[in-house]
């Protein structure tokens, strides 16, 4: 088995991947983003995104009711509707699941995130919170009958509300479940970049460890980043390759080593 | 197993509706729509809802990507995925699929419609068609796995695109395939007016052959309605009830007889 992760940005050839995927014959594992939808479509609607920042400084998009709606609406919507025609088209019969059908992904509720609202600390909660538990016999049942799942957020929560989460955590997840030989993820760069302003910088190949060792050495998107890597292969992950979505056959590309390939 | 068909209105009680399914614990297929959330999106974006009307004078919504794209995002998206959550939150394992996932709902896209445009014949072809087709295997592979399905637009064609269709055609499919004891359609009024203006005029119960008698004599949306619960009737319906999905707990005031019941 193989598991795709297809970004949310706007240039990425999902055509081009789903083709890919095509001739593959190899049974998959699709999750996806829908960032760029999701921005539009609030920006759109004159709904400003909000985001929000702990008392340690991390900043992360607040998820209230009108947040995810439109999260909905963008990724498990228009993103995941759109990337099953196109694979139907290329004759994968694919079907798209938020973690809500099926609870295919369940999740636990962040508890809250510490703020300073007018000098005074306080805990916000939103809608939003970590992947616990895929319903592996509900995917198995559909890939043993020839189906290929299509998986967006929003997962279900503990109390069977609704709530965002991060991709990478759900990839992460179907790696502990499945063990996937390879987890290829596509990104709007060459790969995994050692300074983010040259595309040139691209680190061919690496290994976990070096990846550990690294990741203590940045900080922000760039630490988050190497972490969730890391956690890949504490999942048991092989091989995991970041390769640039961007291009005419992605994924033919990203199987032939183009881009930065851990392992 | 009941088929239940749930409007697309805004008063519409789905939570009373799911609740009641709930208590009811019987295998059930449900189809809804979601005009009230489209229209809304359309009208917030400032999209134009475009109508096409035919050289015979029926009136129909065009459906251009689009259109199509704010089609699944409001039905597919947000109002699937909100039922589906509702359904888990009363212990139904609901599972949310357009036509296009797994090919559930296969139609064909309309050959074009003959309208006048600046006073020249044109025929114009949008992105809507009829359902042709249910991947029964499919629904019964879930239901047997204790899963709820729950249905909605856009469809699949016969070249793979995503097309719009109407929900009684969809509903007609699914009674032809499965053969339901009953199906329960909930709408934004007491039931079957004699008087669309005026609720007293409520039909508490008519026969098939009646409402083929009757479907000769009006015309419109009217006339479409009757057609629609006359082939249901032709795909083998033993009851259908049309009740009022704005009560407190609409599926059991249904099924005590509330509303029109037709058999």
């Amino acid at each position: 088995m193989i598991i795709i992760k297809i970004g949310g940005g706007n240039s990425l050839n999902i055509p081009g991947i789903i083709a890919g995927l095509a001739e593959l014959k190899e049974q998959a594992i699709i999750v996806h983003g829908a960032n760029a939808i999701r921005d539009k479509l609030l920006a759109d609607l004159g709904i400003e995104k909000k985001v929000i920042t702990s008392v340690s400084g991390y900043s992360s998009v607040y998820t209230d009711q009108q947040a995810l709606d439109v999260l909905i609406m963008a990724y498990a919507g228009l993103r995941n509707k759109r990337i099953v025609e196109l694979c139907q088209q290329h004759g994968i019969n694919a079907i798209g699941l938020s973690g809500l059908d099926g609870k295919v992904i369940q999740g636990r509720r962040n508890a809250g995130i510490k703020t300073y609202e007018g000098g005074k600390l306080k805990i916000i909660r939103d809608f939003s919170g970590k992947p616990q538990v895929i319903n592996k016999s509900l995917l198995q049942l559909l890939l043993d009958n020839g189906y290929t799942p299509v998986l967006s957020v929003p997962l279900i929560d503990e109390n069977n509300f609704a709530i965002n989460s991060e991709n990478d955590d759900i990839v992460n997840l179907l790696q502990e479940t499945f063990q996937a030989e390879k987890i290829i993820q596509f990104i709007e760069a060459p790969g995994f970049l050692d300074n983010e302003q040259d595309p040139a910088s691209l680190i061919k190949s690496i290994s976990p460890a070096e990846l550990k060792k690294r990741e203590e050495q940045v900080s922000g998107r760039m630490k988050r980043k190497m972490l969730a890597l890391t956690k890949l292969f504490e999942s048991g992950a092989h091989q995991v390759i970041i390769s640039d979505g961007r291009r005419e056959r992605p994924l033919q590309d990203a199987l032939n080593g183009e881009g930065t390939v851990i392992q």
